[in-house]
């Protein structure tokens, strides 16, 4: 069977116990000593989970590579198809501290099975199909988070990125040497006709909607800035209130004002103050310094705009009121990333094809996709997770919606590997 | 001169040089290793300051005596008059770390100055007139603070607050042998007629009204809650607005209400939220849980009721409109204090005759006298302080302000000390 002689109408089905026991395999390993699943990036556990990933590679009888950042790629190419683009599907295989099985390995070992699967039904796509795990995605060793994406897709050099310092201060290049994962290869070696990337949701909408298949149309914008706000350390029993100056009480008027700007854009704005720190602290004493994050995301860079301008204009307007001092450092910068329609839509008909519930999303974190979606179409499927629960242990999609997300990814992958 | 001869046209002076002499002389002693004017109670800085107290008292021909907690008292009585309950004025002369040299000391050594300056007019008063100098009214090194005078109105046994131990893991009692300033004598073994104590403000108004003399009428009630919001760690990207349950926004609610409920009490009611925590504290996680300070005052009872009433309320309906759990711990709770309004017009009596400017005060903070009020006739005189400053080493009251209460001060205790 060949990609014309199966037409339209193929639908194979991927083998969902091997790959849940790929998935629980890889989960299994990378226990650190207290018993937690943590495989940072270059470290030994990571090394035994990429172990276990080319080995399942090697096994599919793919070309297992190595580039110089560290990202791992398992390439199956056929004399017919070499010259052509190839499709890329995949993810990552590092994780956060104490982190839960699924999250980006799910991904990259659905990306094996969908290749073991279409060899098994013996399909010869009119281009390779690659399955990459790229290094560092989330950035909890070395910083930036995404940084094998980054790199692989050109915004950052692969020299300072190995020169990056970890916070136990070992040097990224120097610990994928130790580790054996220092290719040769120039990142980008490979540029891809379309890059699909399966993850679960890492929120909580299509698990309250009951939803299967999410196709994941675009990626918020993330803005990140670090607030200090200064007012007057005074005894908080002989200060009347009109001479205060409180900078916990800015700082508390700054949440309720992000909240009421969530409240007043249509479900598109998210806003989170997540680190907050008064000083002195101390029960007594009115806050002399609230030093506070603020996490503003939109899916359209207008509205982040807007909304970091609404910002800046409270806080002058709070310097004006509460005679407080305000200074704004930016931490993060990411403009929102469109993906494209096409395979959008792609994945919204297989899933319809299936039988499956599926809606369009928004990814409201940040992707390795959203780095490949510069140098090629890129989109994501996403599946649940159960009460949204991430960077978790108690991470979880069923073992039903786990194979529906790999189904899907198995017919766009042959829809995107025909000849055209 | 006796009481009866001066009649109501006695107006005497007291030696301003050697009260501000002796402020400077005692603000020198106590250096802590980094330089810092720290005399906790019953340390070796302390027993430099009391040694230096107890030379004036009996320089000024005083009896010095020291009870079982450690309070100094300097007792001028004749045979006239030793039949007589005495009256009393002091404060404390223990610091805070890194203090200011006015605090409890001006309000002790302006007592001997008001002896001298008696003795040297030949005024022969008609009860005994004592000077207290509380043992542990800061309450750094030990708990409760007010300790001395609290002890000495019954409000705690002696041997309960021996045992105290301290912040750095020493027994008070063993310290006060330490430094020869454990008596034999009961405390409580004076009933006094009156007690007056002189301090600085300790807050900004009289220093912002250009107001010399604080005629204190009262004392705030204090009420402080440790407050637990409960919400739920979620993802900052992928948790629609709707679905938040954040602890940070429902804690920053509670401290915009208390300043509304403030805001609307007239100036009656100051509320402070000191210390804030945010759990897991970071950028992209929405606050699971934010644990903090409420600092509720107000001179009322009734009202200090009706506030914590207010925020119980508030809090219940938070749990509802804001899905958080919240739990209220009390801390601190002590009941507002009126000052005897006999003393508190021969306060502002004197001020008018003495040509100053004063006003009814309330003290925001703790003193000795809301406990020695649980015995005896009581109120208190304030002096400003520039800024507000208390507790820091830039705590200043001018010269001029200084003799100014220490002369009303004097013009009371005549009062008090005459012949009914």
């Amino acid at each position: 069977m060949n990609s014309e002689e199966k037409g339209k109408k193929i639908m194979l089905t991927m083998n969902q116990e091997r790959l849940l026991g790929r998935i629980r395999a890889l989960g299994a390993t990378g226990k650190d000593g207290e018993g937690r699943r943590t495989r940072l990036a270059a470290s030994d556990e990571d090394r035994q989970g990429r172990d276990l990933v080319a080995g399942w590679m090697r096994d599919a009888g793919l070309e297992v590579v190595v580039d110089r950042i560290g990202n791992l790629f398992g390439i199956w190419k056929t004399p017919d198809n070499e010259a052509e683009a190839p499709l890329m599907l995949g993810s990552h295989i590092d994780t956060v501290i104490d982190a839960g099985q699924y999250d980006g390995c799910y991904g990259v070992l659905a990306g094996i099975e969908v290749i073991e699967t279409l060899k098994e039904a013996g399909y010869t796509p009119a281009r390779p199909i690659v399955i990459g795990a790229f290094t560092n995605e989330e950035g909890v060793r070395y910083a930036p988070d995404m940084m094998g994406s980054l790199v692989y897709a050109g915004g950052l050099s692969v020299e300072e990125a190995l020169a990056s310092v970890g916070t136990d201060g070992t040097i990224l290049g120097e610990e994928l040497k130790r580790i054996g994962y220092e290719g040769t290869v120039e990142p980008g070696f490979i540029r891809p006709a379309a890059f699909v990337e399966l993850h679960i949701e890492q929120g909580p909408i299509m698990d309250a909607e009951k939803v299967s298949i999410g196709a994941v149309e675009n990626l918020q914008g993330i803005s990140w800035q670090r607030i200090t706000i200064e007012g007057a350390a005074n005894h908080a029993g002989t200060t009347p209130t009109a001479m205060r100056i409180d900078a916990g009480l800015a700082a508390a008027k700054v949440i309720t004002f992000l909240r009421d700007r969530c409240d007043h854009s249509d479900g598109r704005t998210v806003a989170t103050v997540g680190c907050m720190e008064f000083e002195p602290n101390a029960v007594n004493v009115i806050p002399s310094r609230a030093v506070f994050t603020v996490d503003v995301r939109n899916p359209d860079e207008e509205k982040l705009k807007e909304e970091e301008e609404a910002l800046a204009v409270y806080l002058k307007q709070l310097e004006e009121t509460d005679r407080v001092k305000i200074s704004a450092e930016r931490m993060v910068r990411f403009s929102p990333v469109l993906f494209d329609e096409n395979i959008v839509r792609m994945v919204a008909h297989a899933a319809e094809n299936r039988g499956l519930s599926w809606r369009r999303m928004t990814s409201g974190a940040g992707q390795d996709a959203q780095m490949m979606a510069r140098i090629c179409p890129t989109a994501m499927i996403f599946v649940p997770s159960v009460n949204g629960i991430s960077h978790n242990p108690e991470e979880y999609t069923s073992d039903q919606d786990l194979a529906a997300g790999a189904n899907v990814l198995l017919d766009v992958a042959i829809e995107l590997s025909e000849a055209r």
